[in-house]
């Protein structure tokens, strides 16, 4: 690890929209703010820029709820063209409460409203989740750094946690870093084994990169981390995603 | 937000002992390094060293299982003495499974262990977390930061989270600042309330400050943030607690 990181917000981006090439829109705001990615760099990108640069904004007048959605939406106070959305990109309910609908995203994602968010986006539509959010990222940093080495592209979103208030930056895209870092077999200062082992790092950089986003997380949807430092291989924000067997909440 | 913050961990603090001046020591290590605090600057402390300074050290040997510390111990494969000493840290067991045990912490976080660590702690001897980080971070804010104004401490542990994998740093402890950031009544882009509307700020800057402090947390205990913005209000990290009426997961 460094002894110094800095972070900085993209200057000069434009509002995105749908089929805008992202990674052309970012090499060209890194190049003006004499940016040229390099060992140890880390972009940060809010999920809503990759999301509405991939085209993944819903009209939801051309949602037809199904009866399932109507009742779901019933429950928890929620348009039903909007439940619709969140069902069809879901596994399945996780909790549903009057205006609290939690769902195991398709990508594993335990998250509320399955990550489609109305925030920031034109009146009656909503926005989804990137299709595949790791495979973004990996587009992303090939576009941005085409040479490899050791420069990592984060997607964040903001989570809501269980025991916890408030919403923290979390990773839900990674390429070009270890998105968790797996220490075990490590010793401490007294050369004991370590007992934290495995550190979720990308969603250190995704919390990171927030403090500076904001909440709209669209006025600087860009946060380049400079100064970081890492030796474990490469590794997708899937890896984050703790497996239903190992996971006592559910 | 501003639109850079940067990380620096600070250089020369010797390993904490109980009983240390830690604000004389930390006010010597920032003179040193010639950062004096000022408007926007938040100091994040590693909850080792804190509870250190405070003698939150515990000899194991002296520790006298009871019988149900006993029984969980079995149950959990954990030293009986430690066992103890997390179920006298806690309001109650929230999950115990071979090699996990989480806990309800007397301060109210959700945790495994009640937060008690062995690593980077002498052989035989455990760490417990400070009586009152919030109360730790308010005495060491005003030892260095007499004057006031937006100067924060925070005090920063790692916790596992019930979905994904790895731990982040969390803020156990803030003075200040707004651990928890309120939104609520904001508009987005579009002049829309915002959907996203409470952040946990005090986490995000705690998770960032990890990214330096690496594993030990000891080897870099203390990250000063340069360069943050905010406007809310002061709270303690307290606030970050979920409490039970709210919690769908406990």
């Amino acid at each position: 690890m460094a002894a110094g990181v800095h972070l900085i917000a993209l200057e000069g981006l434009p509002l995105i929209q749908p089929g805008d090439d992202l990674g052309g829109l970012l090499a060209a705001s890194l190049e003006r703010s004499g940016l040229a990615l390099g060992d140890g760099d880390v972009l940060v990108l809010a999920q809503k820029i990759v999301s509405k640069a991939e085209g993944r904004l819903v009209r939801l007048a051309d949602v037809a709820p199904s009866s399932e959605a109507r009742r779901v939406a019933a429950e928890v106070r929620k348009d039903p063209a909007l439940v619709e959305l969140i069902l069809s990109e879901s596994r399945r309910i996780v909790r549903a409460r009057p205006h609290v609908l939690i769902v195991e995203h398709r990508l594993g994602l335990i998250m509320a409203n399955a990550g489609i968010d109305q925030s920031n986006v034109a009146e009656g539509y909503a926005l989804l989740l990137p299709e595949d959010p790791d495979a973004s990222a990996a587009r992303l940093r090939a576009r941005l750094a085409p040479e490899g080495g050791r420069v990592g592209v984060v997607v964040n979103d903001s989570f809501g946690r269980p025991w916890r208030r408030g919403t923290t930056g979390v990773a839900i895209g990674a390429a070009g870093l270890p998105a968790l870092v797996d220490r075990r077999g490590e010793a401490d200062l007294y050369g004991r084994p370590l007992q934290v082992t495995m550190i979720a790092f990308a969603d250190e950089i995704a919390a990171s990169a927030s403090l500076l986003m904001g909440p709209a997380a669209e006025a600087r949807p860009a946060v380049l981390l400079r100064g970081l430092d890492w030796r474990a291989a490469e590794n997708p924000a899937a890896h984050l995603i703790r497996p239903e067997s190992e996971d006592l909440f559910r």
